[in-house]
């Protein structure tokens, strides 16, 4: 038996609550949040509350905030026993230091409050500089995920700028997608084959094999009608820079 | 029965032809092509050879062959009866306008020699001038995929570009993730459990309601930091430029 007191109501903190609570080996003492209404998604569990300078005994305290809160919550709660670990992917471990259990359990996925994310898939990025105390948050991820990391600090804020390509900026991608189709009464569920694929593609064949495209033909004849065909400066701008970044990448190879 | 003459012997046809196969009421009358090698992989066709001038009888003649190769292929084979249509994103459908019946059956998807795609999930854009023609290309679409799109030259080269977005560009920032996790000694693999979610989320929210990420938040603190972490001035600048674009999005909404 694991037991858990978890600090933060927000995406993170919901989607572990949601996971913690199909385990029976998972023993959720008590979610702490200063946000009453929020806090009401998790109001079964009779202890929970905004009272951090009382919480009860775990083994494992998660603290699921926004970055900058991370430090001062975990002030709050400097004399608790068990292993202090909060979720950021770009928090270094020791905003921690007052606690002498300290530790990171970084989910590396996109949580949003409409869409249930099964944590079996996701990786977990476990840190600690006690071995007791990793072996604790090990104990923990292997039970709801598949696929558990020791990472470290540095290695996890990499990973996290990472992220931001592979997702923030991705996304940012299927928006100008999105545009392109509006502006020319074209239905944008028409690309998400393409955007699927894209993504699927890598099961089988690395970024290299997967390229395409006239940037990587080096066909300058369609990149420069390409760019021709957009009007918005900074999609021009997009345009070149891809381009250019991907003709590099080719020629050194 | 429909009868198809395809042309050329690249990623395209033989994704159309291995389609076309499964299909008791499509035949496949001939592929020709000039690359002998090539032509191999369509070997049991008996009447599959290099010889333009000298096609069979069919229904429909699809030229999947290179962008710049439609034109001078479509007249070697001026004189042919039924619905001429290439495959092209970025062809205007004009480029066959010897044919009295010219068409444009686009399939929307990435094709790699080494993926087999579903062209069931696959988008057919249609084109073509005359009713008739478009109802035998119609017949065919219909056969073989559930997304059918009638669409123009015009959006058809839309359409191509915003591909490139999503497909091209996001594969580039797959490469960049890639190479991230490499300096840092993380496996790449440990990237595609977010890469896959990224792309399913559009299934339930919108580009911009899936938006995260510190330039959404317009978090300059941690836009300079992560900025601070790259050492390429091409990746410099495309952090740069994206973080001002999502910025630009979010400000204007």
């Amino acid at each position: 038996m694991i037991s858990i007191v978890l600090i933060g109501t927000g995406n993170v903190a919901r989607h572990l609550f949601d996971t913690f609570r199909l385990y029976d080996k998972i023993n959720i003492v008590q979610v702490v949040g200063r946000n009453e209404q929020a806090l009401a998604y998790f109001g079964q569990y009779s202890k929970t509350g905004s009272n951090f300078s009382n919480t009860e005994p775990a083994d494992i305290y998660i603290i699921a905030v926004s970055d900058d809160a991370i430090a001062p919550v975990s002030q709050l709660i400097a004399n608790v026993k068990g292993v202090v670990a909060h979720t950021s992917g770009s928090v270094p471990m020791e905003a921690l230091s007052k606690h002498p259990h300290k530790g990171v359990i970084y989910p590396l996925q996109t949580f949003s409050k409409e869409r249930k994310i099964d944590l079996k898939n996701v990786p977990l990025c476990l840190e600690s500089d006690q071995k007791k105390d990793l072996e604790v948050l090990n104990r923990l991820a292997h039970l709801i995920s598949d696929h558990v990391y020791g990472i470290s600090s540095k290695q996890r804020k990499s990973l996290h700028l990472a992220a931001v390509f592979v997702n923030n900026f991705t996304n940012h991608l299927y928006q100008i997608g999105k545009e392109l189709c509006e502006e020319n009464n074209l239905p944008f569920e028409i690309l998400n084959p393409l955007i699927l694929e894209t993504a699927q593609k890598l099961e089988t064949l690395s970024p290299c094999e997967a390229q395409t495209g006239p940037a990587k033909r080096g066909d300058l004849s369609t990149l420069k009608k390409q760019v021709g065909q957009l009007k918005n400066d900074r999609l021009i701008k997009i345009y070149e820079l891809f381009s250019r970044s991907i003709q590099m990448k080719f020629s050194r190879d």
